[in-house]
């Protein structure tokens, strides 16, 4: 910016927002938010409203005001035939957007008629993926040998740092005179993005101790994506990698969304097609609206709907008629233990999924792909036979 | 799914969610409450308590139980020398991510002492993107003449549903025996998806009646992209399309990061490599941590964080030593009206950065670009001078 | 490369390729050609048995010594049902990869009893996308309104230098304090890239010298994508834009392709499935084969097969258990002028497909389109029938 | 194709291009030339003239009737400092594209000067990747540990077809009820792709033999993605990974190229930054130039243009001032035995560089990376200083 004499004066002195030796609390809140009416001459009446002591924040937030109050929906009974899912379950969804829970309902309706969905997490596994730099592609290479050669040191020190987290493997990419290493972790019941970046650091700073010859080192150089979707992460997982599928029969099709499955397919033939055209990483048709609703009730961190929105769908026309539909989604980042699982309403929200606690990620994995599937299929539903905009005008007429 | 055996019966008779006459009201939400006690054995405390009438909630939700607290920090001063927003930003971000308003701070620090952060919406579009199937690729390309030709009567159409919505142009994409229409609206204030879901569906009923020959239509076969990324949107724009810059001195660097602009500018190398390697939709570090914390906090529909997480990171090393950073976001989706910005904490958001009611959603947009590009510059930094995992440990320790 | 003491010493003194004053000559080509045996040892036989005058050579090649013989097989009858393509055509395919005339030959057996290929151009454009930088994202911004108010000065000045090139228009894309522009020109019977290049310099030199404020300045930022496969051109087109399509019944499949519809159907499902986890630029089998064999045989750039080879494919099973397939190329670069087309053999290649000349160019981008097609079909029908290998075995048994 | 009344009647009878029992002979080839005449009007007189016994080409085509002539120039010396190509060599380039033979030249001349371009193959593997379809997503999931567990008795299947290729490893991709298996060879100084071919098929032989319940299988589905570009294969290599690298003083630059590192390392952060935007699978200059013109002159698959040209380019401006510039290139398909390598010009431009016979193929690829390189830094430096069109007015005027 060239001329920075266009820049506005800005308000001397600069003034800071408030902060308490004891910063976790409703004074200290209520002290930043007299500063906030004061610097911004704004009232808000319904953010310092909550229900909670702001002790249990530490951790999870820092310059605490409030909160959002994000409305939650119910949508259910959904039936599900996981592996750690079973049975039918009442989803809590947090949005602001009028349909959304009406039509998840309305396929969680189908689908519960149809049998219930099934689902399968095929993989589980969490990444930091540091990239060393050297004299020349061979040095990289050399050094990746070295890696291999001391595999079982590196998972020693990286697992020195964490209980729960287990180092898997260590997948190796060359590139010009970098070598980038995606260390593949298991993580329990966390999401596991602060578990792997510690033990990777710790792994990290071993192998500069013992190795010499390394230029250049970061810790994270836009391998792993985290909070960005990446084809990478499509390949080879980042999360739950888990797959919904059902099958609806003809019938039902007709009966509940007035369409049937040749006309839901041959639908799905063109999105296919428009989705490859446009360069998508989802060739379904809404699955961040689940997850992101989700993710805001059960306390994930929603900047992960970056790359939890990725999806593969298939879909199937089957010989006697019936439609089988599925969707894996290859990078769902959820967690049932730490970031914002325990605050008061997000644990609330786990609970009534019977998720909260320890060994229950798998379970919440399977019911946000279930959640998914219903939605896929009722919204696909909705453009084939031309109610889409319909119901939105009925649900959504949401201007003030 | 053959063996359905393995289904477990799902419990008979299928046990629905309340739903009262009057449903946007606290008792209508208290008796779903209840029914969520019986049915999961689960007893909320906190999700029911909300500081509004739900009679507010009408168009935004379904089934309303309770709200998600979200807990809010607030991140600031942020100046702003942009065409809307200008001056400095006390930024509202909501999130469970312990750490995240830490690190925003520390870059509007940084900026704020650089003179701030230039933002610029060089683009403002929302689509719709329907599809025609013919008899042959030719019959798809006679549509698109026609099309051309008849552009002033489907504007017409199109703008006859909305107050607000202007069509801009339609811009053509044969596939196979398709054409698929991308219908560009410009939509005031509010996000627009609906408005022109609407404005395009009857746009694409005048056509049908007056076009013979259309085998297959749909208002939307994924080249929209709505909640999902893709490279069309990444190169044509969805919502705003804002560019956030700013020249960083290096002693300011040196001081408040730790870090030389050479250093920074050597690791945006190796993170342009990464990132190219691993095919992301984002060459930067983590918009999506500011983009889905605003999104939260002001009511935007945070499922659009799939889309708007996409960006173009462009950085220089300038001759005199100084850094010249920039992000462009090429499908930023954000309101100032309509969806979930008048909900009461959500307005509050937005009062408290002027961007409440009409004329504000450009100023918006700036307000998310430029306070994304704070976080890009501190967490860049942060990974070169190993302070991230650290700063983590301290601030984001948050297990239960 | 920090030792360069491990770097081979050079010859002393450096050798260089001789070159004489007539260098189009047999006699320049001999004198390089002794120059090669003298300083490599190896004795060419064949390389300097070419049957015409090196004179043809002034525009094709430096440092001529001598030719690749590719072989050339002939498949066909290929019926076409295109607009400028009509009727049956024996293709020259050059190749060294046994089973690929074989295969394409079969296709082209099938789908002449299915009634032919149908063929249709649906864009033809051709672009130079030079880079234009600016102080900052506002000044990139101005300068495209700029342009656009321009755009009928920057059309003459462009078109000044080409008696066949038009400029259509001019795209923008916006990024960081760039402004990208393409533009878009038709060229005739000419791939056109050297056409595009020389007027789209002369047109940016008018503006450099009529617009203040212009940083940066390149004629090509890797917008344009000659030579690479990128999304921008699978969305807009670079070259022609051309969709092959047939409709084959299901006993024509059983009897020349031991396959039914549906069985083929089923694959394709798995092929999208697959592809799209890949992130292929083609869904399809192998299009690359015949386009690469066709640009060798009638002097097309074989470079261009970068562009080229992206596609997709959209196939239907319909009710009367027939099977739709279509193939769009949406980036296929061709010349029946200019470039290598009139280099003797490559000439008489397009003589044999009645598309030397003036006029012919989209008749070719027919042929290539629907001989790709033929190759599709087989290569499908043969992987579901697990002939695949098989043929291979029988025809491309080719270790010396 | 609805109304096929508008399919132009074919020729009847359909006339067939003749096949002798003696195929591979002048004789066949005359006759088929014959036919050529007489059902086109054509009349070749170059085609027809070839150097060698058509006897040799069994196994390299079908309905051989002559030979594309495919003017080759040589560049040279391109020194190479290489672990398998060590020294100086002379480059056989086939091409049309006047300039091009010139630009490498150009760029070999610098990178001489700078002492040589330094190339390492850092991966080596090809190809085969089967699907397999179950009744459920379960069903996949059991059947890749069953393969994880079975892996000897794969291999020794695989390998039991082959002397040179070795089965390394089995990577899984689970999407839907699909298990995709990549199938990773080395295949000796073969490209490998009949070997590999022939190789999976037979352990997908044993393995449908002794696993129940597979109700899908395809050799192929494009997860291998051979003849297209994906970024499965940028990110896991095809064929070879071969990076080459070199360092150009400051003063060689501005002396042969009349540019600064500077200006060149300016340049190349617009086209890394218009790449991104575009969606390039290379974010270089032209590397497929001169891929397609050492394929086309050394007998290799032209076809694999399309996936050889992706790469990764990576630049450093180093503090000395010099250029630090190397191209990664990350599906490189070549062979040195088998497909067109034996054929009689192929053979000698194999041999003038030193490639043919046993061991060679890592020779070759350095060879190839190296070239590659030099266009690289050549066309940069042109599009800086503005030469490229006028290099091309002055050497690529070719029209007839």
């Amino acid at each position: 910016m060239a001329d920075t004499a266009s820049v506005p004066a800005g308000p001397a002195p600069r003034r800071l927002v408030p902060r308490l030796p004891a910063d976790y609390t409703a004074e200290a809140a209520r002290r930043r938010m007299a500063f906030l009416r004061d610097v911004t001459g704004a009232s808000p009446q319904h953010i310092g409203r909550y229900s909670f002591d702001p002790a249990v924040l530490a951790g999870n937030i820092e310059n605490f005001v409030g909160v959002a109050q994000v409305p939650i929906g119910i949508a259910g009974p959904l039936l599900i035939d996981g592996e750690y899912a079973r049975g039918t379950f009442y989803v809590p969804l947090a949005t602001t957007e009028g349909t959304l829970v009406a039509s998840y309902n309305r396929g969680m309706k189908l689908l519960y008629a149809a049998g219930g969905v099934r689902t399968t997490v095929t993989a589980d596994v969490m990444q930091r993926a540091p990239a060393f730099g050297f004299d020349s592609a061979r040095g990289a290479r050399a050094f990746g040998e070295w890696v291999t050669a001391h595999f079982a040191d590196i998972k020693r020190e990286a697992e020195a740092s964490t209980h729960t987290g287990r180092l898997h493997d260590i997948e190796q990419f060359p590139a010009s005179r970098f070598l980038f290493l995606r260390f593949n972790f298991t993580t329990g019941d966390a999401a596991g993005q602060n578990l792997t970046g510690k033990a990777t650091r710790r792994a990290c700073q071993w192998i500069q101790a013992h190795y010499a010859g390394i230029r250049q080192f970061y810790l994270e150089a836009n391998l792993a994506t985290d909070k960005k979707s990446s084809h990478l992460n499509i390949l080879r997982t980042r999360g739950k990698r888990v797959t919904a599928e059902a099958t609806i029969p003809a019938d039902l099709a007709r009966q509940v969304m007035h369409v049937t499955p040749g006309e839901m397919f041959r639908g799905r033939q063109v999105s296919n097609l428009g989705g490859l055209m446009a360069g998508v990483n989802n060739n379904g048709n809404h699955s961040a609206n689940a997850i992101a609703a989700l993710f805001a009730a059960t306390g994930q961190d929603i900047a992960n709907v970056a790359e939890s929105s990725a999806a593969l769908v298939h879909a199937e026309l089957l010989d006697d008629g019936s439609y089988y539909y599925s969707i894996t989604i290859p990078a769902l980042i959820v967690a049932t233990y730490g970031g914002g699982t325990g605050l008061p309403t997000q644990r609330e929200c786990l609970e009534l999924l019977g998720c909260y606690g320890a060994g229950q990620v798998r379970k919440l994995a399977e019911i946000v792909a279930a959640t998914v599937l219903c939605g896929e299929v009722s919204l696909g539903a909705a453009v084939i036979t031309d109610e889409w905009v319909a119901a939105h005008e009925r649900l959504g007429r949401n201007r003030p």
